[in-house]
């Protein structure tokens, strides 16, 4: 029932906005949510909407939304994703899930089915935390986390409300983005899996069990910075030398407990950084993921033991403060059945699995039940040219989208 | 015989050239070779020089000669050091060597000394790496070691050859400025030691053995940069891990052995360094240094072989490239006893060590015989506006540079 030609053409086409000079798909998008291509792009898309007789509204906050099917109050099944993308970024990220959402609505159209429930689809404005440093950042103010002087923000010369107005949003209306609880029957989000755990299975779709807390810590380590020639080695208190130890720590810690969390030491700054001075100061960061609240509570009790012993040996101080805590979005469990049923039905293979990455859905998790379905990554990679979902995989990913809308629009118990 | 005071108070004088503006002796200097503070020093210098009856001149390099005593065609005894500074440097380093030098002649004014060879003061007009990236560079040109291109090196918008006309050089006959073997009858040099072991060690003279080879390795470390929250533990090419393990490597091979060898990671780079990205790509300096060439060599070929068991162990590929590899130079085991004799005469504690710094000194190794004095750096700080040696360890590091050139104008035997 899903149009996989025409899906596919239209990836094709969203591939070209953003695209490199001289560049083909395979040389990914440049699409950076308020760039100039993210523009044209959303200009593309509304046609396209328009074109499959859908009427698009702009909120305030600069999303798209379009109901379709049942008139009345019952509130819509919402489904969709984003097509803003990182820097160098791939074609699926984001795309798969927006131009599969628009599927939906068409193959009902097409197959001449009338839902009981209103169908709404929505494109995020503002999904990568490229643009202002923070990601899920439109969906955000759905949710209702928007604080006055969010607005007032300036990244690259462009201040936060201009870059809102320049996508068509209101930054004076910016409350009125707001949903409240209940505002939707239910949020459903195709996306790639950006990792490589279905691609390694050969499972073509995973149900998202929730999107992972993430727990990031500073960590500032500060020893002495002295000749590299001059000072033996025995009276160094060489701040990279602690800060190899912790990297080691945090990966061990990490591996070392049943589960599937992850830490992951991702930058790292050395002063003065000087081939010929003991490093006197690292600045780094600690992050660790899991679906469990309770575990990443015990890494960082575990991460200050550590640290605490490292900084004893190398005479170094180490201090680490929790920079950023996102709680984790647990799918909800009907959603889940609905997405299982879903896949049975069209006879796919299907793998319970946490959402390492960020999405929408995470914040759409505290107005309504969520629930997330994965596709596989080749290679498990992603923000990268180099991102790819088979076309057979996006078709069979936007079939169990329609199928789970479908499924969720019978039920009374969600 | 050396005027304590005048010492002290030309030490004060010269720190206020490249003094912080408001600032105090305590601030250090910023007196990089060439720069306005330089040349202001450079004339002041000059003009104490003229005062205590020398005649200076300045070479083709920029370097700053002045003879006294014997005329005749015997070579002069050589002895002095640096004024140009770090950025943010101290006020000890370079200076004392230059000024004590100074000193010794007019030691020998006042007490109607007649030398039997010619003395000859030196203040090397570029030693410390800051300026054009390389260190020892006046001394270096002296000792032959030149190219034709390096006068085209630009460096802050500077080019080399203009550098060397703002500080009174000649570009244009620089090969006048090389010197050839035997030109001197020796080369002396009071340095602070910028280290700390003379100062715990409560041992006023440093008699330097031999001033160290550095071999330094630029290491690539290539692993895959890939999500935080999607990339399993146990799928991870995480090229910090593999650096971290590479950082505790170089300090366990260089700890396990016998002897005063060092082995630094100073400088450590990570792509592209997020703290939601497992890092693709480290780049990060390994620094050996040790009188023992044959000690570099064997680290080196160790640090070959644990860098090849990291890569595997952490599946990433590892290059090792020898960058910089500069020769050691031991001390004239005649200048050295020079030296014992005098700190002997002075009643003075002597401990022999090997300078792990580069000093201007190690040019004129190639030469004639060279020796070196340290005196105590407080708590081993240099390269820091904290760098202190007491005005009476610099007293005794005068007297001992005083007594070992009166001691090697004696002797026929160097």
């Amino acid at each position: 029932m899903v149009d996989a030609q025409r899906l596919r053409r239209r990836l094709e086409q969203l591939s070209t906005y953003g695209r490199p000079a001289e560049g083909t798909f395979d040389s990914g998008v440049n699409r950076v949510a308020y760039s100039d291509a993210d523009v044209a792009a959303r200009a593309w898309l509304l046609d396209e909407m328009r074109g499959a007789g859908l009427r698009p509204r702009i909120d305030p906050a600069g999303n798209i939304f379009a109901r379709w099917g049942a008139e009345g109050d019952r509130p819509p099944i919402l489904f969709g994703s984003h097509i803003d993308s990182v820097p160098s970024g791939g074609n699926f990220d984001g795309d798969l899930g927006s131009l599969a959402a628009l599927e939906v609505i068409q193959a009902c159209q097409a197959a001449g089915i009338t839902p009981r429930r209103p169908l709404e689809m929505v494109v995020w404005a503002h999904e990568e935390s490229t643009a202002f440093g923070r990601g899920t950042a439109a969906s955000r103010i759905v949710a209702g986390d928007l604080k006055a002087s969010d607005l007032d923000q300036v990244w690259n010369g462009l201040r936060r409300a201009d870059a809102i107005r320049k996508i068509g949003g209101d930054p004076a209306r910016i409350e009125n983005a707001v949903r409240s609880k209940g505002a939707w029957h239910s949020y459903l989000e195709l996306h790639i899996e950006q990792g490589g755990t279905l691609d390694r299975a050969s499972v073509p779709i995973g149900i998202v069990e929730g999107i992972v807390a993430i727990h990031r810590y500073d960590v500032e380590i500060v020893g002495f910075a002295n000749h590299a020639g001059t000072t033996p080695m025995g009276e160094r208190q060489d701040a990279l030398v602690a800060a190899s130890t912790l990297v080691l720590a945090v990966r061990e810690m990490v591996t070392a407990r049943q589960g599937r969390q992850v830490g992951t030491v991702g930058r790292l700054d050395v002063e003065p950084n000087s081939p010929n001075v003991v490093p006197g100061r690292v600045r780094l960061s600690v992050e660790f993921r899991d679906l469990s609240e309770a575990t990443l509570t015990s890494l960082g009790e575990e991460l200050r033991v550590r640290a605490d012993r490292i900084a004893r040996e190398s005479r170094t101080a180490i201090t680490a403060t929790l920079a950023t805590r996102n709680p984790s979005a647990p799918a909800d469990a009907a959603v889940q059945g609905a997405i299982g049923r879903a896949a049975d039905v069209a006879g796919l293979d299907t793998r319970r699995l946490p959402s390492g990455a960020g999405h929408d859905a995470q914040m759409m998790a505290a107005l309504c039940p969520m629930g997330m379905i994965f596709v596989p990554s080749v290679g498990g990679i992603s923000h990268s040219p180099k991102e790819r979902t088979g076309w057979d995989d996006c078709a069979r990913g936007a079939a169990v989208l329609l199928g789970a809308v479908m499924d969720l629009d019978q039920r009374e118990d969600v």
